[in-house]
């Protein structure tokens, strides 16, 4: 045994690579049994390399004699090989979850045993197309067909859209052991990046994943949309899932979020993961980081897997030239708070993962906003005007009724015209819509809501009724009615009973309503204050410099008559 | 030339490293010249690093050949080797500007034609007693006697107390060629990193450095307690000086904020610098991600450079026992949000940069709070009582008179007790103290401060004042006097002019004004958000479960009763 132990690493691709800089600020040894030059030794300068297949014993086991630990970037590893040299050295996470979880049929049947939910599936025995036609009935069209081992990246998949398609895809995956999965019309892929250590299983947030053409293409980190509840589901189901495996590292999850919210595990895997890149600069601690840790026996504190701040990750693909790849990091290069990450793989295929773009922002929105001419560039559709997808609003109005609507509008102009800040404008009544008024209120949050505002007259109860179904703050802007010329409205904002806040801004002054909003979302955006602080700083060079110098210049009387005369 | 162009480094030290991974994510070729094995050679495994010193005049010539651009990780290089070498590679920043910055009086000497601010000094030609008294009688005592060249981290500099320390001084510096410096009474050391490219000059942030025994011990970025305005002025400060050199890269600069708040700049680097070191977790892209980008001429988009998180950076120096620093390193990984970095340096001396710990957190104060045990380990006085030191205030609470405590007080247990905050609770009355008001809220969000909850009486001003004196939100509680009931206070407080909002709560309500700002924080900090969250649904199941469950068994009479009697 040497001392600090040295970590042995089937396969050198970008995943090891990445898992190597964690490794490398650490200083903790780390040798790789892969090609020579693969890309994670050529940032590691020493001769503890193995040069060779990580599906090679031979190979294997030269490595194993080189180190303490033995873990892997890739599932689809020599399980026997891995089990032969566990005696001599740790293999972590265990060959046994490695051996179940790289045939993807056994996985399933494994998990099905831990009642995790997944899609309905069957058995092919003998890949004929009487078989599948009679599965095609029994789970209904259209319905994925796929092979059981050596899986990735869409390879070894085919949907199968009808009877018509099933010649083609037999045809397609011919001589691999098959399965048949009932198609899950989801509404969302969701991803859970699981640490287990020796103490528990920790996990990373819910993310959401977007692939094209059955390649991961984008990572959304937090899930946009998800409610708090389905977020912590999917990381409880992902837990549930990986505590089922022996040993320790870090495990990614795929998921699917059905229509009626339920979820669905799609697959596991054994290993860091592509859905998990965004946390190497959106987490305290990245998936490379934590799986070292796990398996060192190290100390992983839970806060560092919180997201410090949301993210965005797209994936950069080899295109239809040699150097479509290189020309998407360049262009990625302009993009503000963008992060990039080559994986320098030698020569690029159409489809070959060559690197990452992780963009960071204060809200998901912002980012979506900052990332899209580059998500544009990479579909090769550059919109003709160069004008930025809109950023989704952080700002919610809520008025009990349209007559409410004229009170609202200068407020309204300001936040858009002075601010920037195209606020979510909606009418929904306390008395006429309440189920509709809850529902908006408590989901606000979720969207990416930070402030309502709610503009109500007379017995006014919007601005405290939506203060009651969210945690966010409410601003209540009561509206003058036609008879109590308006105190009715205050008394109903402001009067509310302790534990419902509503900030209450004075008798129709929408402007006040979205200067507050705008002073709550500057506490934690200095660009927002710093408009805050400009807005002040002209209205009061208008009274001292404009106005005042006016009243002295041509004296009380003569400004006087001019003002009646507006 | 080579495509894309091979860049050369002088030196392989730690910066080395650290500009290596960010070389290495870009798949940019680096040449290291260094003695074998250097850290920056350890993360980059090819075979076009140089064996030698940096210093040496034939093993520049070596690596001048291997490369399209050189550059250098410090700044005591042969600067007369890149002269010569320059006719054939580029060289960036340019060797007049290291040679310049080099020699800290040349330094002196050359900024003082461009008008940049410095403490007072005086060259030394004899280095004899006589003439150091004599500058001593004229700049004053105490006095800094510094080494015009190799100084770096303390080495080279000598501070001279009175005259009784001037023969110490001498022999401490023998031989050296010296100047002498008027003591600057700082309060603060500031530190900006600047970045020089083809199109002009860039900033980092003002980030404050405290120094131990001469040597960077912290960083906080952003700086606390700073103005904005002296954050720009900083920065200003910062790029004017870096303007006046030849060339293009990362560039560090050391300022004094005095009593006064004016600035002097102590010294400049023409390199990337260990105040810089939190800007690999806290922005977008790092010193060593510009620095490759300015010598490159590759965009660098501007808010990249911002501020993502406040960080704090904590060095891990060599101490008393050779595995000192790994203790160090040890404890770190226990420490929530905390990045680890080790440059596997070899032996540890007393003082020397083995590694460096940067922790970030949602704002400045909850990161002291996280990284004060780690500090308090290295000081190796680690507190009797394991509790962590409190983190600053992000609610001010203030009020017009001593008699509406009473009624904050129910909304300051419940923050304290329920929520864990403890606000910063001040009077300060807009009439009696109008000044201090002013001071209070003008200054309350480079403090850290969020919101403010302000509590008034009878004409009450305090909270709309406060607010026309902050670009935060104001929470405004109107308190009841002895006559009309409190409506007094409320319409002082909710009928503010359009352009100053107060977000107003019900008459005597601190306990809504409370929840209110937590709820201000909570949309931004989603551990708040979840008590709120918690709040409310005890207050739901009070009222369902505990409450209407007794009231349906004993009946309306019994419980009107029992509620008679409490």
């Amino acid at each position: 045994m040497h001392s600090p132990p040295i970590v042995g690493l089937l396969g050198g691709g970008q995943l090891g690579r990445m898992l190597m800089e964690s490794a490398n600020r650490l200083n903790i040894r780390m040798n790789v049994l892969d090609t020579e030059n693969a890309p994670a030794k050529q940032i590691s300068a020493h001769d503890g390399h193995v040069t060779g297949s990580f599906k090679d014993r031979a190979s294997l086991r030269k490595l194993a004699e080189t180190c303490d630990i033995l873990t892997a970037e890739i599932e689809h590893v020599d399980t026997y090989g891995l089990e032969e040299v566990s005696s001599k050295v740790k293999v972590e996470p265990s060959w046994k979850a490695i051996r179940i979880i790289q045939d993807k049929f056994h996985q399933k049947e494994y998990l099905s045993k831990f009642n995790i939910p997944m899609a309905e599936y069957r058995e092919l025995h003998k890949n004929s197309a009487e078989e599948l036609k009679a599965i095609g009935e029994e789970l209904g069209f259209p319905l994925m067909l796929k092979s059981k081992t050596q899986a990735y990246d869409g390879r070894g998949n085919y949907s199968v859209k009808s009877q018509a398609d099933i010649p083609a895809a037999l045809e397609a995956l011919n001589g691999r052991p098959l399965y048949a999965e009932k198609w899950a019309h989801f509404k969302m892929e969701l991803a859970v990046m699981v640490v287990k250590t020796k103490d528990g299983v920790l996990s990373y947030p819910t993310v959401e994943t977007v692939q094209e053409n059955s390649i991961c293409k984008l990572v959304y980190a937090p899930a946009r949309n998800i409610s708090d509840t389905i977020n912590r589901k999917a990381q409880e189901l992902a837990r549930n899932a990986v505590a089922a495996f022996e040993g320790k590292g870090v495990f990614g999850v795929e998921m699917f979020l059905l229509e009626d919210d339920s979820l669905l595990l799609c697959e596991l895997a054994s290993r860091i993961h592509n859905s998990g890149h965004y946390t190497i600069e959106a987490c305290a601690l990245s998936q490379f980081d934590t799986h070292l840790r796990a398996i060192l026996d190290l100390p992983i504190p839970p806060q560092s897997l919180e997201i410090r701040e949301p993210a965005i990750m797209l994936n950069i693909l080899g295109g239809s030239a040699p150097d479509s790849h290189l020309k998407i990091a360049e262009r990625a290069l302009s993009i503000p708070n963008a992060s990039i990450h080559l994986y320098s793989k030698g020569d690029a295929r159409p489809g070959r993962k060559m690197g990452h773009v992780t963009v960071t922002a204060s809200t998901i929105q912002e980012a979506e906003a900052i990332i899209q001419p580059l998500i544009d560039f990479v579909d090769g559709t550059q919109r003709a005007n160069t004008q930025t997808s809109k950023p989704r609003p952080n700002i919610g109005v809520v008025m009990g009724s349209d007559s409410d609507l004229k009170t609202l509008v200068p407020g309204l102009k300001l936040l858009k015209d002075y601010f920037g800040i195209d606020p979510e404008v909606e009418i929904t009544s306390a008395h006429r819509t309440p189920t509709y008024m809850a529902e908006y209120a408590s989901s606000a949050a979720s969207r990416g809501i930070k402030v309502i505002i709610a503009a109500a007259g007379g017995a006014a109860h919007l601005p405290g009724m939506a203060a009651a179904h969210t945690s966010l703050p409410v601003i209540g802007v009561p509206v003058k009615g036609s008879s109590l010329d308006g105190v009715d409205s205050l008394y109903s904002i402001v009067q509310m009973p302790r534990g419902v806040p509503v900030a209450t801004v004075g008798i129709n002054n929408s402007i006040n309503a979205a200067l507050l909003a705008a002073r709550i979302l500057g506490a934690f955006d200095a660009r927002v204050q710093r408009k805050v602080e400009e807005y002040a700083q002209s209205a009061k060079e208008e009274n001292l410099d404009i106005k005042g110098v006016k009243l002295r210049e041509i004296g009380w009387e003569a400004y006087h008559e001019e003002m009646q005369k507006r």
